[in-house]
């Protein structure tokens, strides 16, 4: 199996929560990667049997840092209509006074796609393919690194230009096929742009993540394990904290667009 | 007391929700306009005994149509640390079984603002002053419309490319000054650019609403009753679904970046 397939497998409990592990091939430097958190929050309503249509929008509030072990995933149907359903989602791990702390909560909407007039507004990117470029290696206790196949077309901190957009092709490693979660999880790739504001790397945290997807479940199998193209962004870096804001290319087809909120220190 | 602050206004029940009045004065179609009600959910949290810190991100989901008449505000502290606080609220309205409805969601991040390194990346537009500007009027029977001093640089829908941004002035009317409540109610004040791509008016409706605030309340007071300038874009237009995405301006100062996923219908 997979270890993406791995990370986000989750057992239903008798009351209706699902219970999975902190994920080891997944593993940032304190806690798992912010990405795969995100995707065990989506994973964990496509689960439900009440769900319908496909993930439209994702919101992670990166509440608590995520500790090795087990969690709950507790989800909640807030309203359901026909054409889109919202959800809350807490997942909670067990704290030392033996009750439960929440370290992540999420809204998921979904949303029933229809067959109306459809086009696009952004520009694709015009960039080298991935087959030129050299694989970004992170240090080796930082597991989530060797998990993705990235190749910088810009570099992430040296550049001549820090407001130009950072870009990069990022695929799973091993390649494996696109779908709404695994999308979730690569929207978390991207370099904080203040790296390149500040000349290297200076401590930072997602605070918030937001992700809208762009593409039905259908569109994202047809793709397989497409390389995407990501080029992100921030607009301002204000009194600790930052905000990022990327897209997510399969070649001319954007398939997500993904914000964030982001602590740093300097 | 400005139409604004009578909107925003809630009263705690015994059990700790609060409880106000679905407000006319900024009444749309067929509901409040979706700024007022988001504007509401900020509200709510700067009202609880517990709140910290300053605005930082919004993320409302508009789950149902409010109706005219009470809502019930119940909102939900889920963890506290020192730099950043994450709230949950439920708008409920009565439905006619006797029950609660939700009829809104959302996630406010309270964050501590600290004297650190800060930039903008974002280029401040560069467009002609507000006053030569026509304002835009709306149906009479859009209140909300006539609650905000609206004058377009670009034409909303009658453009030569609609991929570029649709730039506004905007300011409340009365004039009343900034806080992060108003700047969330201006959010929305965008016109969507599916419009311009259409050549007119199709249904939209807002479905996920996000706002990344860039600025402390002290900011917001020194600002007074500023005009501020919106830049609006989406995207794509996908199946029913599109994107938006947004910056708001103070002069030269980002105050605000806002994000949508929107319904559409062609």
């Amino acid at each position: 199996m997979h270890p993406f397939d791995l990370a986000l497998q989750m057992q239903p409990r008798a009351d209706g929560r699902l219970v999975g592990q902190a994920s080891r091939d997944y593993w940032n430097v304190v806690g798992p990667y912010g990405g795969i958190t995100a995707a065990t929050a989506v994973q964990a309503v496509l689960l439900q049997p009440a769900v319908i249509g496909e993930p439209l929008a994702l919101t992670a509030n990166f509440v608590a840092p995520v500790r090795p072990g087990e969690f709950t995933a507790q989800v909640t149907l807030e309203r359901s209509n026909r054409t889109t359903q919202h959800w809350h989602l807490r997942l909670l791990q067990p704290n030392p006074d033996g009750g439960d702390d929440v370290v992540l909560q999420a809204m998921v909407v979904m949303g029933v796609r229809r067959d109306v007039w459809s086009g696009l507004s952004a520009r694709a990117p015009q960039v080298e393919g991935p087959e030129g470029l050299k694989r970004r290696r992170g240090r080796d206790q930082i597991a989530w690194f060797s998990r993705y196949d990235l190749r910088f077309v810009t570099h992430p901190f040296k550049v001549e230009n820090p407001d130009e957009p950072i870009v990069h092709w990022v695929r799973d490693d091993p390649p494996r096929p696109l779908d709404h979660p695994a999308l979730t999880a690569i929207a978390d790739t991207f370099f904080p742009s203040i790296f390149a504001h500040r000349g290297g790397v200076v401590p930072v945290a997602t605070v918030s993540m937001n992700v809208y997807f762009h593409c039905s479940r259908a569109e994202l199998t047809a793709l397989g394990a497409h390389w995407l193209i990501g080029e992100g962004r921030s607009n301002v870096f204000h009194e600790g904290f930052l905000d990022a804001e990327a897209r997510l290319w399969a070649g001319d087809r954007l398939v997500a667009t993904t914000h964030q909120v982001m602590w740093y220190r300097d």
